[in-house]
């Protein structure tokens, strides 16, 4: 087999506030023939998720950032279509971190085999991934729901948040969901059978979300930050603990703009409320993986666990994708589909 | 035996920022007899924490605001002078909770028998009261510090950080204490033998606890808040642990300044990091109040545990060391001597 193109978009600058396409390039790529050990993957599914908008920055974290000029991180899955691995033949689907591109070489590390019959395979890049994972991961080594107590969770229409609000529900808890526009608010409610719903566009929506909280919030699981946390913060109960993954709100905002400094607030709230603020990657709980693809693939392969994908076709439209994600734009978890 | 006047300090207004002597008010008031199952009690020493300035606004807390004209709130060590209650004699010595009065009745609830043999008195207010049980609860419940570990620790020349770097270093820990002027630096480091003690007044000071901290930061004891905080952020490890009991540096903000949100940064710092920040109070730990007694008591008795206070003497000075210690200005315990 001769070398083959390969389509990628690489990080072209790293944005100041909120991403623009300059940002991103698209560019073409010679992929030379696997070699010993290697794979060709040709990837079907590109799952885009806020986490990668902390990679263009220049910030350490807890990933490094990614350099200017190289493709752009990311989740997705591919199929094998050439194989020089004992452990792969052409057919195979597997997850893998290719990142944005349509073609990679793989050495076989960081491979998850995908069984098709077991469940759709997108679902690898979500509810059954590193999103639902996440989602898993925070609240039951952090949240620790019991029955009877009220967990917040906002994007629940998201990937994240929508498996928050049913594994609480699963657990006896109460579930109320924060969600942008009537659509997603409807689907949160009707679809995903949270107890309740509030839409943070609503002008009045702290006192809306008290409403639906009339024993307070026992557990408020943070993917979103900004004014839904000071939303969230008053209703918050004696001991409540909030598992900490991800602040998109936060993620566009430029250094040293000058605002109300709302730490004072938030540490005095820890304090009077003896509240547990943790944060946790999905892969500290790598150890939970297979209990979590159990417990939540039993639930979508009857039915009680939902979810749902916003697919969009062409790695080309990946940038636009992205930047809309990160206002909320898509409806489900957003994935990229290639041809 | 006929009424008395006793002495008593009321919130005569709520501070605008910083308390001036014109929010407190010495009032006189009569005292009756006791009456049945009472107790009247001599005050000889009144605590003065940094709690205080939080019960001064009106703004719910873990407790509630103090009413205006109320006397001001606070730990006491007492003589017992007279007695209708079978429980005590007079001469018996209590920590009691009558705020800032020198006489006042009591049913005999909430006050502890003080054996005078065992530690002088005044210990009652801090190293061995509240002060020290604040340390010792949020140490160990919460920083649960290993071996090898360091610990840091603000206000390490008063009676919380004091007693914080001191069970960090019996668990085997590194303390690294944070304080204010060479004299407090200089007790921390030679009296308490803290590790390394770094004078927060410094200009380089973020740069001089960095290298104060060669294997970053395991736990860090929040009591001060402020500009401390943004120094430690950057030095903490991942998992390292924040117990938060206050947040001095920042009683004194008035609401609404604008000012950088410095909110975003440190709960990217808690993802990123997987940090866990606990708020406590002492008495979410009443049921090792013995223990704690058992140990540092031991510790006081072979002189083995250090401890300073500052003694001021007369109620009416209460308010100006009051103020001194939002700044700063007390070293080791802050405690009215009545006379």
């Amino acid at each position: 087999m001769s070398s083959q193109i390969s389509r990628q978009i690489v990080l072209a600058a790293r944005p100041q506030g909120k991403p623009t396409k300059s940002d991103f390039r698209l560019e073409e790529v010679e992929i030379p023939s696997p070699s010993s050990g290697q794979v060709l993957l040709s990837v079907r599914y590109l799952s885009l998720d806020p986490y990668m908008r902390g990679r263009m920055d220049d910030r350490q974290s807890y990933a490094p950032p990614t350099p200017v000029g190289d493709v752009m991180p990311g989740e997705t899955v591919a199929e094998v279509v050439a194989s020089n691995n004992p452990g792969y033949v052409a057919g195979d689907i597997v997850a893998s971190r290719t990142g944005w591109r349509s073609l990679a070489l793989s050495d076989g590390q960081g491979l998850r085999k995908l069984d098709p019959k077991l469940a759709p395979i997108t679902t690898a890049l979500g509810v059954l991934g590193m999103p639902g994972f996440t989602a898993y991961g925070g609240l039951i080594n952090i949240g620790r729901p019991k029955k009877g107590e009220t967990v917040a969770v906002a994007a629940a229409s998201g990937p994240v948040g929508s498996l928050v609000g049913q594994l609480a529900r699963r657990a006896g808890a109460r579930a109320v969901g924060i969600a942008g526009g009537m659509d997603k608010c409807a689907y949160v409610r009707d679809e995903l059978g949270f107890d309740a719903v509030i839409d943070h566009r609503a002008d009045d929506f702290p006192a809306q979300l008290k409403a639906a909280c009339p024993k307070g919030i026992d557990i408020y699981f943070e993917n979103v930050g900004g004014a839904v946390w000071q939303a969230v913060l008053p209703l918050l109960n004696d001991f409540a603990r909030v598992p900490v993954c991800g602040t998109i709100a936060t993620y566009n905002r430029r250094d040293g703009e000058l605002a109300q400094d709302h730490l004072p607030a938030t540490i005095s709230a820890i304090l009077a409320k003896r509240l547990t603020l943790r944060g946790f990657l999905n892969y500290d709980y790598a150890e939970q993986f297979s209990d979590f693809l159990r417990e939540v693939g039993s639930g979508i392969a009857d039915g009680t666990i939902r979810y749902r994908e916003d697919i969009v076709d062409g790695l080309e439209n990946a940038p636009d994708a992205f930047m809309g994600m990160l206002e909320g734009k898509n409806f489900g978890k957003l994935l990229i589909r290639m041809p």
